[in-house]
This record gives C-alpha cells, structure tokens and sequence, in this order.
C-alpha cells in the first residue's frame, strides 16, 4: 500500500490539530507527517497519533517531497503558500475561502461529488462548514430531485472562529458566573447568553459572505447551477456543532416519507430517530462526530407538495472542515 | 380620571411578577391591586410599586368588585377561573393559549389591532410571545402590502419557560463551570452551550403547538387570513429576548427601503441603526424593553422583488407577555 507525505499548514489552529488527530483516527497512510505553522509557533509541539511533532515554520521549502498538503489556514496565507506547494508537486487540499470559486478548482463533500475531486489541478478546497453540513443534509432530497430555492437559518458554534472563538465563549461564561466583566474580542459583541446575527463580511445585497456561501458553493457541490439560497447566518453560544433550520422547494412534488427514506440512505447523513428518546438533532448529540445528523422533517407549509422542512446538526471542526478535508486526501489515495 | 381595581392571577410566576412591575411603571390607574396565585404560595408578598404585596391564593371569590384580571397562568387554570371572573364582571386579559382562537375573544397586539379589544365579551387574548415580536416587527411591511407567506426561524430565551426555565440555564451554567453534573428537568435535554429545535407539544402534521401559534395567531393579528406561515421554533440559551430570522413574500413589489422606512415608521418598532456601531440588534440589546427591534432588512433570494428577508429581538416576557397585557388593559382605560 502506498504511503503519503503529509503536511498540515496552520497545524496549531482549531482545524489544523483536528486534521492530525483525525489521520490518525482514520489511518490515513502516511510515511510522514510535518506540522508547518506561523514562526511564531515554530518549536512548539503538536499531538500526533500518540507521540508529539515538532511545529515547523511554514516556508515556500517546506513542501518540499511532500504529496499533500492540508490547508487550515486563512485565506490570505493559503493564497500565498499555493504556488509553492503546487510546484513541489504536492496536492493542496484547502480548508480557505480562497479557491473555491475558482473554475479550475474542484469544491468536495466526498459524500456528494467524490469525482470532482479527481479533475483537480494541483488544489481541492474544502466548502464551508455551515454549506457541508447543510448539502450532506440535503443530498439525499437532490438526487430525488433537484432543489430549486431553500431558506436556511443558522446556528453556528462558536468554534467557527477558531479556537480563539471557543476562548472567547469560555472566557466570557467564566467572567459572568464570577461577576466580572465580560469582555469581547472576537465576536462583535457578547455571546454569552447571546446569539449575533452577523457572520463574515457584508456585501453590497445586504448578505454577508458566510450567507452567500451556501447559495454559491451548494450550487457547485450538488451540481446545481439554478438552486437560489435565502440564508441567514447567526451565531449561538454552542462550543462546536453547527445547527441549521432548513426550509426548501424541489423541482417535483415529493413526499415526507420519500424524503425521509432519502435522507435515511444519503451517505454521511443520519435521520435522528432515538437520541435518548428524541427523534431530532441538537448541537451536542452531534459533537466530536463525523456524520451528520437531521430531523424534523416535514411537509413546509409555503411551498406545497413540492416544499420541505428540516432541521441538521453537523461537528463543525470535524466533518465542518477536517475531517472532510481528510476525506478528500483519501479520494486521492483511490 | 377613573381608576381600576386590578388583579394579577399568577403573580409569582416570571410574566406576572413582570405585569405587576409594568403596570407601577406605566403608572396604570390603579385603586386596588391583588396579587393572586395557588395556594401554595399564599402568604408570601411580592413587589408592587415600591412596597409588597400579600399572596392570596386565587378562588373563585377572588374577582368580586375586580375591574380587571391580568392571567399569567396556564390555560388550564386560565379556562378554571374564566367563568368567576367574568361572573364578576372584570375584564379578563390573558396570557394563556386557552382562548386566544376563540372567535369571540379579541387576539391583541395594541400596536396593531387596538380596535379588536373593545369587541370582548369579557375576556382578551394576549397573543403567544414569539408571534407578538414578530408581528411587531412585520406590522409595518404588511400595510404597505399584505404578506402572503412567511418563514420564520425563532431563536427563543429560556424565560419562555418561566422562571424555572431561566433558573435551569443558570443551574447548568454554574454546574458547568464547577464540573459538576448538569442536570436537566424543564427542558427536553441540556441547553446550557446547545440548542433545543423543539417547543410546544407536536402535532399531527410534524410541526409543533408553538410553532403553529405563529401562523393561527399571526393571521388573527394582522386580519390576513391568507397568509401561509412555516416557522421552526428554537430554544437557545439566552435569558429573555426571542429573536427572529424572518423572509416573507408580500402580495406586491416592495423595495427594500420602503421596507426599511415603513419599520421605522411602525408602532412599538425600531430600525436597528447604531447599537453600539451595530445596525442589527441582538438579544441582550433588547432585554428589559418593550420595543421590537429590526434589522438586516434586505431582499429576499427565493421570492423575487416581492420578497424580504429580516431579523428582530424583542424582550420575551416585556413585550412578548407582561407589557402586551398591561398595554391591552390601557386600552379598556380609553
């Protein structure tokens, strides 16, 4: 069996240590493994299949043999690291925002569109978490037909802002039950006992671009050119499982039951049906996992026999972004 | 000027704690205030107007020479105790469901339909908290054109759980912070750093009592029989004010600033513009008032140039119950 050389870049980040954790999990086949991160954290040492590696600094020599890389960092620096990487003939599998409406540059839920992945160019990016855990929900319905307009709300962890996110909450429920004063960074405003209606930056329609994600990138992972998408992205006081209020209308009529047995069947998805006696998802039935989870399904009440609604959970630093980003690697293991 | 003897049923709970601090506030024309619950608790005293009242447990003689009950109680108490208080020719005013699609009673949101409220055959609805802020919110949209179909995602406080749901939040809080067990007895499971896609008792068509409360209650407000309504109801773990995700489709053409302007211009709203540099309000802007505030107003991606997409937070048991019943007791002072 080949073996792989793999570095992960932003290795000390929420995602970047969850990549490694989960390679290990997951047995990916490696002969080695490098973590590459900012100079700043150049020496420290990060958790590897039961050892420890050492953090190296990431430079344009430090790709060099390597035939993945996994990305877990911004946009900026993964802009700035890619003509490296792909001229060290490594594949870039990217967790950033950065190439994922390139043309040239396939968009992956290995459980909907594996054979993009194989047409790549030297990089495969990984959709945005809210967007994968939303299409593995809904995969199932597409392929009974396809989707022409969805509503989507979002309840999203505070882990989407990296590990300083999930500080922050931690910090700030601390602070409160001490009686001191609750401060904010990262957020732009307090989330503790809060929900914040603003995700990303905003654009010129009003949307930000954590919302136009998921009309955008749903569109390119299902295959799926016509589909328009209302969403709203809204943070919640949750540590690392996004949640997301679905309402959506198909191409043909379809009914509960078809599009229940579809959801039953979709590959990574889960219909709740007895988590300690509820028959629906919640955020932390859902952490620390890998597939994701969707329930109440019903009959929406606008768009007739042709409409849905339903509610999915998904771990977002898992299937969110490293695991799927693992996923990908294996694709290009086959 | 006339004054009213006033009785609150349900005093010790969270919403009629609340409509006996808003009616000293409001300065409600008040001769006699009596502050009624079960036994239970009679002999206890609770504030009003700077001084505290004694507890006398609730009977059927309870109402004699009352001009006004405000119900804070469940329906079943609230259908137990109709017949004496309307007996004794008070005006019953009452936060339960028990009544509230009953075609002789007034459903009243007094910002939007004042004039239904002097129709009452001695009894009042007040309308279920998330459809008050809502409708609050949508009021303004509706009378430029009416609204044919509305989705809504609802991010609800624990407060819509009274005083024991507040209480569980900050119990799972403390035992969190102290790694100690949390323990969950008011709601379905933890929300403490999770969130909660079930309120109400489940119907037969997969939605949810409370969810249904805002198309039925929602159409009984705003007089538009016709308008379709799809909502998710969600618990989160903030303290007091719901929050909405609303997209709607209206019968006409809207533009986004007639939108905008007629929100501004709609009783009981506010446009969001400059919460400390936000233009959208969150939870914890709202708490402890009585306006519905609005944000995020922008076109709506499914339903066309008939279609707006907007958030709004509003205090769950100010304007959502306890400030909604005082208000409507105002208008029997006219």
């Amino acid at each position: 069996m080949k073996e792989y050389k793999v570095a992960v870049l932003g290795a000390t980040g929420a995602v970047g240590q969850e990549m490694l954790k989960i390679l290990a999990e997951r047995r990916f086949p490696v002969s080695q493994v490098r973590a590459l991160a900012s100079a700043r954290s150049a020496g420290k040492r990060v958790y590897f299949a039961g050892e420890t590696l050492p953090i190296e600094e990431a430079t344009a020599e430090s790709f060099k043999g390597m035939d993945i890389v996994l990305g877990a960092v911004g946009a900026g620096a993964a802009r700035a690291f890619r003509p490296a990487i792909v001229d060290a003939g490594a594949v870039f599998v990217d967790n950033s925002s950065a190439f994922r409406m390139d043309e040239d540059v396939p968009l992956v839920v290995p459980e909907i569109n594996p054979e993009d992945a194989l047409r790549h160019h030297g990089v495969i990016a990984n959709p945005n978490c809210s967007t994968i855990i939303t299409m593995v929900a809904v995969n199932g319905i597409q392929r009974v037909s396809p989707i022409e307009a969805m509503v989507a709300s979002t309840y999203q962890a505070v882990s989407g802002a990296g590990r300083e996110g999930i500080d922050e909450l931690e910090a700030q429920i601390a602070a409160d039950v001490q009686g001191a004063d609750v401060e904010t960074h990262i957020f732009p405003c307090r989330i503790h006992k809060n929900v914040i209606p603003m995700i990303g930056d905003r654009l010129e329609n009003g949307y930000t671009t954590e919302e136009m994600k998921m009309q955008n990138e749903g569109r390119k992972i299902l295959h799926n050119a016509g589909m328009n998408v209302c969403c709203t992205c809204v943070r919640v006081p949750v540590i690392r499982s996004h949640s997301i209020s679905v309402q959506l209308r198909t191409r043909d009529a379809i009914s509960v039951e078809q599009a229940m047995e579809a959801i039953r069947l979709a590959p990574g998805c889960v219909l709740a049906q007895n988590l300690d006696g509820r028959d629906y998802p919640t955020p932390l039935d859902t952490s620390d996992q890998d597939q994701v989870y969707v329930g109440r399904v019903r009959r929406d009440l606008i768009f007739g026999d042709r409409g849905l609604s339903l509610w999915c959970c998904g771990d977002q630093i898992r299937k969110g972004a490293a695991t799927n980003a693992v996923q990908i690697a294996e694709l290009l293991t086959k």
